[in-house]
């Protein structure tokens, strides 16, 4: 199916939103297998002023530990982008596509803003040959030098390089655990008691989820909420470290949609504080309103998906508000 | 002159960097008039599975106090933006286009990350018919509800409504001023001391260099900077107001083109803290180098220019670092 966009009449059109471009690519049609057959064929014909696509990019692969079994063709690294995005990106600020995930880049706090993921039973599978000991933090090349952290900004900090994608969750490939290990995907997490313990449970959770849903769908972000202080005004606070002055978010949350066999989806939100959390809290403490992420990310999640198609929201039949 | 990209070609090649695009439109033919001839014909042929131009959009025209002769037509609004973002676009989030300014929004924090103009001493006259008494500040509605800011949020905050693009820069139509109100365009600002004062003169300043200089190209927006505590730690802290958690930014900034008869072209750079300036502090006294400000914003301003290309940074001949 072929959509055809004449930029030029769009702009300057003052009835014109962005969001109505969205709404053409909402049209969301399920077969048998609740695949979707999303409108991949347009063509832009001319935006004068207006540059486009400037900064969704594949991102560079990595070059050692390859075999050839393990390169990702075009064909393959495309549609992959597809599957994991399928129910639309949150945001739409710097992303960039790797072969197992899928982040948008927060140049002013060195940090993603999201991170996208597909799990399923068979790919968070480890394939036997994959070591994580073979894994190194290291730069992200494709942001811009000014925007980049490094390895130095977190050192002697007191927080670890906590993953967004979490590292477990691509092992059927060594280049797609490794993918993970750059810096774009990482972020200030305190240690013990968060990103060693009630974070990896919470990593755990969605990784078990691939046991109950066939396609399980995780979008993890920083979060940066306001605190009343003694004066009655609400602030936002929060440490950055390093010369680049990299954020420590105040919280982080996930955002989950769980596809079962029979075409239902069912979704879960969830935030945590970036602080030692108490080991025997459990996680349904932890769900949140999916909407109250959105406000306070600045984005929209699952945004193809219409919240009245959800069979469940953090394990309730019942609406949310 | 027509480039074409084919987008799948380039996703999914892993030597293919966002940065890399952008070369490919950074190449400006001067001519005679310091015109520039700007690449603006191209075709996006497929681009599966990635969103294009999802967010750029001509923002809605207000409704009242327009006559035909100040509805800018089609080619009249593109060419318009063009011409405003002739050497490049800071960044790419949200990106909004009125009818004599453009902006980018944070959805995070509820105001832009940067408003772009393009002064000439003809533009920034008043046509005589143009009141701002007629002038309200009303929410923009191209922006998603969960992310806008309303007048309720500005209200006893003890802050001023204070515009980013200056109303006084856009006397030409009424239409124009009058988009300048948009909440999109406005963040919370001290008045006394810093709007109304320091801030003002700066606008004024802005405004006064089309009579040195033919065309004027400035972009304003909000920083937040750390500060070191006691702890010797360093911490981001902003206040924010109203239902909507709108952000009170710590700065300001400007960074400035002007390009003479002769086709040279002059940057300045200013950061104003978010408080009361003494009324005898000279504006030198703020000029700072741009690249503190592209770092601090996660932006990269006038990046169609080779910085080498600049005669002046802030007054002075020199290079900067």
């Amino acid at each position: 199916m072929a959509l055809k966009i004449t930029a030029l009449t769009s702009v300057g059109l003052g009835g014109w939103y962005a969001g109505q471009l969205f709404e053409k690519w909402k049209h969301v049609q399920k077969d048998r297998d609740c695949q979707t057959s999303l409108l991949s064929e347009f063509s832009i014909e001319r935006m004068p002023g207006l540059p486009i696509f400037g900064t969704v990019s594949a991102a560079t692969p990595i070059g050692s530990n390859n075999n050839d079994s393990h390169l990702t063709s075009l064909s393959t690294s495309t549609s992959r982008t597809s599957q994991i995005m399928r129910f639309g990106f949150p945001g739409l600020d710097h992303v960039r596509s790797y072969d197992d995930f899928v982040l948008s880049y927060d140049r002013r706090n060195r940090i993603a803003h999201w991170v996208f993921e597909h799990l399923s039973k068979d790919n968070v599978k480890s394939n036997g040959d994959v070591d994580r000991s073979q894994c190194e933090f290291k730069p992200d090349k494709t942001i811009h030098p000014f925007f980049r952290s490094d390895n130095k900004d977190y050192k002697y900090s007191g927080y670890d390089r906590g993953h967004l994608a979490a590292a477990g969750n691509h092992k059927a490939h060594q280049k797609h655990i490794e993918q993970t290990f750059f810096l774009s995907n990482i972020a200030p997490q305190v240690g013990v008691g968060f990103n060693r313990d009630a974070w990896n449970k919470l990593e755990k959770y969605v990784r078990k989820m691939t046991e109950i849903y066939t396609d399980v769908y995780v979008c993890t972000g920083p979060l940066f909420l306001p605190k009343k202080e003694v004066d009655g005004k609400k602030y936002i606070k929060y440490e950055v470290i390093g010369t680049n002055h990299v954020a420590v978010p105040t919280h982080f949350y996930k955002v989950i949609v769980g596809q079962t066999k029979d075409c239902r989806l069912e979704m879960e939100a969830f935030v945590m504080p970036n602080a030692p959390i108490d080991s025997t809290a459990p996680l349904a403490n932890f769900q949140v309103p999916p909407e109250s992420v959105e406000r306070a990310a600045g984005l929209l999640f699952f945004d193809k998906i219409s919240r009245d198609k959800l069979s469940k929201i953090n394990g309730k039949r019942v609406g949310w508000t």
